[in-house]
C-alpha cells in the first residue's frame, strides 16, 4: 500500500514549514516537469525555476526566502526547509520503502557447508558463498555474487548482482556494493623488468567499514601486506580504481572514474571529483576537495581546494594554444630579456 | 556453408563498380597484410597503402580515383565505392552471418514463473530472469545475465554474459549490451555532509531505446526521479559512465572511458571521444564533437568542435612547462607592464 | 603447515647477505609498522625509514649501504640485497604458497560435452564452458566465468570470478585474468553517420600470450579482422581499455584506467602510467614510458619518456590560469610585437 502524508506531516518530518495548505495529501515525489496533483517536487537546481510557473505539483520543497508568500500561486503549496536537499532526501526515503526480500537461501545458490549465514539472510540463485565465509543477518546476496573463502560480511549489507568479494576481505554493517564491484583483486605489484619481472604476491586484504556504498564496476585491490581500507561512511561512484594499500578516510566521497594509486591515503571528508588521478604514496589531508580530471602528483594539505582540469576550447584555437604551450619556457625567457632591455633603455 | 560471391555481385550489393575481373569468386574478408586468393580486403587507412604492392588478395575495396586503372596490377582487382568504409561494412556483414542460437530456455537458468518470454527467446544457463520481467521475441540472454523485477526487454536484443539490468528498466528492440554492462545501478546522490550525509533514494529507471549498442563494463545509472535515457541508435564504447538523469540524444556516439555527470543532456549526433568528462547539469548541442580527454564544464552549442586534450611532451621539458603554467597570470602582467613602459618611452 | 626459514636461508634464497644473526627463524612477511618477532619486513619506500626505530620485526630487507652495521640495533637483523624489491618479492612468494584447488569439475558448472578439459582442471560452480572450448591442464575457472565457443585456454591459467572470454579467443599458458575482465567483446566500429550508421561486424579474435596478467574489470576488444594481441609477459592493471586490433608488445606494463584506441601498437617493454590515453593507428616504440594522464596523439619513438599530466593547483589561482590559457597565442603576439618595438628603439 503506497504511503500518503499531508504536507504538514511532511514538514514536521523534515523540520520545515508549510507556506499554503498543510492539509493537502501527498502520495509521491516527482520531477518538477512531470509532477501532478498529489505529488511533491523539488527545485534541485536554480535553473529549473523556469518550470515553476507551469508546475502542476501540489507542493514544492524550497529554500527559505525563495518564496515570499503564496500570493498568486493558489494551486501550489510550498514546504520551506533550511536544507531543502536533505528535506527532499528524507521525504523521498519516506515514499520509497526498502525493497522486500525473501530472507531465504535459494536452492540454486552454492553455499559451502562451512559458511555461516546470519538470520534473515537472502541468497539469490547462482550466488556462490565460499568455505568459512560469514554473512551477517539481514544481508542480501544477489545472483552471480562471489563471496570468497573466509570473507566476513556484516549485517544488512546488499551485494548487487555479479559483485565479487575475494578471500578473507571484510565488510562492515550496512555496506552496499553495486553490480559488478570487485573487492580484493590482486594489487598491481611486480619487481624487476622485462623477462626478469616477477609478481609480488598480494597477501593482504580489503577492509570496508560500516555504511560504505560503492558504485557499479568499481575495483578495490587487496593490499600487498596488511590492508586496503575504505573507512566508515565513504561513498564511491562507478568505475573508480582503488589500488593496493590505499586508505580512504571516513565520509570521503569519490566520483566516477577517479583513480587512486598504491599506498596513498585520503583523510576524512575528502572529495575527489570525476576522473581525478592520485599518484602513489601520497597523503590528501582532511576535508580537501579536488576538481574534475585533476592530477594529484604530491601530498595535499588539509582543507585544500585544488583544480587541474582544462575546459575544452574550439578545436582550431586549441591547436594553436597546444602548439605554443611547450614553448612557455622560451616565452618566459623572451619576457625576462625584454624587461632587461627596457630597464637598460630607461637607465 | 560459407558464403561465396563474385566480385560483380559484391559491387552490385554495395552500389560500387569493378575495376578488373568481376567474375572472380570471393569467400572471405581479410586484413590487407593477411589476405590471400579468394579474399577481399580494404584500405582502411591511407598509411596501409604501402601493403598494396605485396597484397595477395583477389580484390581490394577502394575510394574513387584511388586506382586509375588495373594496368600493371594483373593479379589484383578493385571494388571502387563512393563510401568504401560502408561498402566494407556491408560486405563484411554478408560474410559474417548472425550467430545461431538455440531459441530455448536452459533448465539451468532461473526464470521466475511470472516472467513473460517471447517467441524464440534464448536463455543460457545461469541467467536470472526476475518476477514480471518481459523478454521480447528472438532476444538472447547469455550466462550470468541478471534481469531484474519488472524489467522490459524488446525483441532481438543480445545481452552478453554477466550483463546486469536492474528492476523496472526498459530496453527497446535490437539493443546489444556487451559483457559486464550494468544498467540501472543507483545514481550517486547524497544530501548533507560527513556523519549527517544521507542517501537520496534512486527511484527512477533507465530507458534504452531501439538499436542502441553499449560496450563492455559500461555503467548507466538509474534516475533519482524519472528516467535516464539512451535514445535510439546511440553507440557507447567500453567502460563509459553515464550518471543518473542523463539524456543521450539519438545516434550520438561515445568512445571508451568517457563520463557524463548527473542530469546533463547530449543532443542528437553528438560525438564524445575517449576519456572525455562532462560535468553535471549542462547541455551539449546537436552534432557537437568533443576531442579526446577534454573536460566540458559548461554547455556547448550545437555543431561546436571542441578540444581540450594536451599532447604529451618529453618529460624534462614538460616539467619546465608545468612549473611555469601556474605563473601565467604573472607573465601576463609582466607583458602588460612592459607594453606600458615601451609606450611611455615612445611618447 | 606454515613455512619457516632462518634468515640465512632467506639470504641464500635471494642471493643477499645477513647483517646480524642469521640463525633467527622467520615465519612471515609483514608491513614495517605491523611486523613483530619472527617476522621479516621491507623498507618499500625511503619515507618509511621513520618506522625503523620502533620496528619490532626480527629482520628487515634493505639495499646495500643503507645499514652500515648492526651496532646499537641489537634486536633487529638485516638482509641486504642488491635488489631489495626483488628479494622482498621472492621471500613473499616463499611464504605465500599457491592456493590449492579441487582439481575437479563442479556438478553445478555448465560444461558442453564437446569441450575439452585438461588434467587437473578446476571448474567452480556456475561457470560456463562453451562448445568445443579447450581448457589446458591445471587451469582454474572460478564461479560465473564464461568461456565461449571454441575458446582456447592454456595450462595453469586462473580465470577469477565472472571473467568473460568470448568465442574463439585464445589464451596462452599461465595467464591470470582478474575478476570481471572481458576478453573479446566487439570492437567499437561503425560506418556512416546518423540514421545510416551501420555496424562493422567484429569478426576477429583476441590472442593473449603466456604469462600475461590482466586486472579487474579491464576490457580487451576482439579485432575487426585478424587479432588483437597481448604479447607474452604483459601486465595490465584494472579498468583498462584495449580497443580492437591493438597490439601490446612483450613485457609492457599498463597502469589502471589507461586506454588504447583501435589499431595502435605498443612495442616491447612500454610503460603506460594511469589514465593515459593513446589515439588510434599510432605506434609507441620499444621501452617508451608515458606519464600519468598523458594524451598520446601521435607515434612515439623507442625509449621516449613523455609526460602530459597537469598538477592540480589551488582552485582560485587555477581559474585565472585557465582563463588565460586560451589567450596564449595573443600573449605570444604581444611579446613578438614588443620585441620589434624595443629593437626599433635601440636601432
Amino acid at each position: 500500500m503506497p504511503t500518503s502524508k499531508t504536507l504538514s506531516e511532511l514538514a514536521d518530518h523534515v523540520g520545515g514549514r508549510v507556506i499554503g495548505d498543510g492539509s493537502i495529501v501527498i502520495h509521491k515525489v516527482a520531477p518538477i516537469d512531470e509532477a501532478n496533483t498529489g505529488e511533491i517536487t523539488f527545485l534541485s537546481h536554480p535553473r529549473y525555476q523556469r518550470f515553476l510557473p507551469h508546475c502542476r505539483a501540489s507542493a514544492v520543497i524550497v529554500a527559505p526566502g525563495m518564496i515570499a508568500s503564496q500570493e498568486n500561486r493558489p494551486a501550489i503549496n510550498f514546504l520551506e526547509s533550511s536544507d531543502p536537499y536533505i528535506a527532499f532526501a528524507k521525504i523521498l526515503q519516506l515514499f520509497c520503502p526498502a525493497a522486500k526480500f525473501s530472507r531465504a537461501v535459494s536452492q540454486s545458490a552454492h553455499v559451502e557447508s562451512s559458511a555461516n549465514l546470519g538470520e534473515g539472510v537472502t541468497i539469490f540463485p547462482n550466488a556462490f558463498i565460499g568455505p568459512n565465509a560469514r554473512v551477517g543477518e539481514g544481508t542480501v546476496i544477489f545472483p552471480g555474487v562471489f563471496v570468497g573463502e573466509e570473507v566476513q560480511i556484516g549485517a544488512d549489507c546488499v551485494l548487487h548482482p555479479n559483485v565479487v568479494v575475494r578471500e578473507r576481505c571484510r565488510l562492515g554493517d550496512r555496506v552496499t556494493l553495486h553490480a559488478g564491484v570487485v573487492i580484493g583483486s590482486d594489487g598491481f605489484g611486480y619487481a624487476g623488468t622485462g623477462e626478469q619481472r616477477i609478481k609480488i604476491p598480494q597477501a593482504g586484504i580489503v577492509v570496508i567499514e560500516e555504511d560504505v556504498e560503492i558504485g557499479a564496476n568499481t575495483t578495490v585491490d587487496r593490499a600487498t601486506l596488511g590492508k586496503t581500507v575504505i573507512a566508515r561512511g565513504v561513498k564511491i561512484d562507478n568505475l573508480v580504481q582503488i589500488a593496493h594499500n590505499v586508505v580512504v578516510g571516513e565520509h570521503s566521497v569519490i566520483a566516477a572514474q577517479a583513480g587512486i594509486a598504491g599506498s596513498s591515503r585520503l583523510g576524512k571528508n575528502v572529495t575527489l571529483a570525476g576522473q581525478v588521478g592520485v599518484v602513489n604514496h601520497i597523503k590528501i589531508g582532511d576535508g580537501a576537495t579536488i576538481g574534475p580530471q585533476s592530477g594529484i602528483p604530491q601530498s595535499v594539505p588539509a582543507g585544500a581546494v585544488l583544480s587541474g582540469g582544462i575546459a575544452a576550447a574550439p578545436h582550431h584555437e586549441w591547436l594553436k594554444v597546444m602548439a605554443l604551450l611547450p614553448q612557455l619556457p622560451k616565452l618566459w625567457n623572451a619576457v625576462r630579456s625584454l624587461e632587461k632591455r627596457v630597464a637598460d633603455i630607461l637607465k
